[in-house]
């Protein structure tokens, strides 16, 4: 049975994809970084900062909405996206990932994942089926299929089970999807560790089945960048030139530029938050830990050229004291600044590719990192 | 020697006083609220929402300020309001009360006071001098002399002693702040604990030396409400009326009426920043705790008549799942609102005064507080 596309490719450089997915909460433009908002959530920043910053999309974890407040309330209370006051696309993701990572006592079955929530202890259930339930009760845009992510490195046998698995589970999603509302998309997630064929067998079962868009789980889980890179050249080959591709949970900026440069469309990550939390800030001259007591007299802000204010209009000194004075203000204003980095980001390679200067763009912003921060003061 | 005066008193209603403060980053409107920024910054609040929320000057803390980052690094930076971003007018206390509640090992003598950072333990000495020092590196609109503030219960004695030591360091002050520049400000704090003539003694001493405005301080200390109003009642007739009055850390809304009342002009509190990191918002219709599960699915707003946007837009359900999950947003929300509420409250009563209304505007007000949230779902 085929599928709606959603999903307008609009221009090409090399491998390199421009392209455009319309969701029930608007249109998303791609390639597109989607910020991670846990719980319903940004850590530390206001939506309006998020969409100010040029996000288009944020990414929900089915995990802990499922345990707090709750899928059925959050339907209850009008979905996702009324519950969050965040009123663009939103995907979210199975809770498969975080079961794996945060749960207690989890028990892998055919029939789906037993786990105990990392918050009260309670016994619950995760299948195929309920996977879904709970996102189409949240109203996501994009749902993902429910999926076994096996940490890296795995004996090939676990690779092969949990990717095995993991299609049967992807046959009972797109089951569980066909009754959905109009416009909600279901994306499948190809497996397979590191291992070639694995990945390429996973991938072509996905493409049988059938879904809106493809994904790549199970990289950036520790693995070399070349691994993931590999794994990406595998895949992205067999996937349909006119469905969206998601790298999940990448990555670094270097990450996004390496993929993009390998068709693909869509990437989520904590970094620019959780680097932020802990004082770090990404610039176009690459990284600068603001904790360091060089920037404690230092007047200049972290980027003067940037297109979002904080990094143009508060000096170094002044994150510096914020970072080490513990202020949430300093969480607040580098999470911002480095969400709004990611976002100008792609905005820089959507522009490259479509102008046919994708490979320059990548080059003069890799020299820009490596220039480093040596501006007079 | 007489002092400039920047104040105006532009009416009044009773003792009520409504009146414009000018000083070299702008004009205060009063009766005024200071949201508190301890470390130079609001727990959890952009300086754009405190101005956007109506507040005209903030309170920085100088004990936190001059142990990190320091006044002379603040200076060479361009001072408090380039340092910070927040470019209106700010009044700072002298240090004096944080020493006496923070800081360790601290000795009080004629000279000054001596004690080790609550940071790094380094000692330190703080001398009316230094105090006065500090903040014109601050640049600080308004400084307040150093004064030593006895906790309630206190005995008569050393409620009494700690006074007139404090009309000592107020002389020194007002010598140390001859050559500040024009348009800074100095303001005295009258002392004495809950002995009324003790108070009367301090006010008046106070008045002769002379100051651009006057402060009550060491009250909010623990003591019961009719204390605090009895003590404004006897300091307040014998200050000049076209200076300003500002009753230092308080306080609760009913308090800020109370004292409005009694002819107070300038209030700071950390109330709604505190109480809003607790999950409890201020609205119109009294405290509401968010923590409480009855909120867990009330699509309602806090107030749906608020000027916030924050206080409208976001359900008592959404923030209620923030607060129990811990999530930086819920506070930064609860926050906002907060000092939001306070400073419509000061609009309410400078309007109310303005138009010979204040009485009946705090009835309503109280009457508002008291109704509680029973409003149908």
């Amino acid at each position: 049975m085929s599928l709606a596309n959603h999903f307008t490719l609009l221009g090409q450089g090399g491998h390199a994809r421009l392209g455009m997915l319309a969701t029930p909460h608007g249109v998303v433009r791609t390639p597109a970084f989607m910020p991670v908002g846990t719980a319903g959530a940004m850590k530390g920043i206001h939506w309006r900062d998020i969409r100010d910053a040029g996000a288009d999309i944020v990414l929900g974890n089915t995990y802990h909405l499922m345990l707090r407040p709750g899928a059925e309330r959050i339907a209850a209370l009008g979905g996702l996206q009324k519950f969050t006051g965040w009123n663009g696309p939103m995907l979210t993701d199975s809770g498969g990932f975080q079961v794996m990572s945060l749960a207690q006592l989890r028990k892998v079955t055919e029939q789906g994942v037993t786990f105990r929530s990392h918050i009260d202890g309670a016994t619950l259930d995760l299948t195929p089926e309920r996977a879904i339930e709970v996102q189409l009760l949240f109203g996501s845009d994009i749902a993902m299929q429910l999926d076994e992510c096996v940490r890296l490195p795995a004996s090939r046998e676990d690779i092969e089970r949990a990717m095995l698995l993991s299609i049967r589970w992807a046959e009972r999603c797109r089951r569980a999807f066909e009754n959905a509302p109009q416009g909600h998309m279901l994306f499948g997630i190809a497996q397979g560790g590191d291992v070639p064929h694995l990945r390429r067998e996973s991938t072509r079962a996905l493409v049988d089945i059938g879904f809106h868009g493809y994904a790549i789980g199970g990289l950036a889980v520790g693995e070399p960048q070349e691994v993931m890179l590999a794994m990406i050249e595998e895949v992205a080959p067999l996937l349909p030139q006119d469905c969206p591709r998601y790298l999940m949970g990448v990555g670094t900026p270097d990450d996004i530029l390496e993929a993009v440069a390998r068709g693909i469309d869509m990437f989520d990550c904590v970094l620019p938050t959780r680097n932020g939390r802990h004082g770090h800030a990404f610039t176009r001259r690459g990284p600068i830990n603001l904790r360091n007591a060089r920037h404690a007299d230092d007047p200049r802000p972290l980027d003067e050229e940037s297109s979002w204010p904080a990094a143009r209009d508060y000096s170094r000194a002044y994150l510096h004291h914020l970072v080490k004075s513990g202020e949430a203000l300093g969480a607040m204003l580098l999470s911002e600044i480095n969400i709004a980095y990611f976002q100008s980001l792609m905005g820089g390679i959507r522009e490259a590719v479509a102008s046919g200067t994708f490979a320059s763009f990548s080059e003069r912003t890799r020299a820009g990192w490596a220039a480093g921060d040596l501006l007079p003061r």
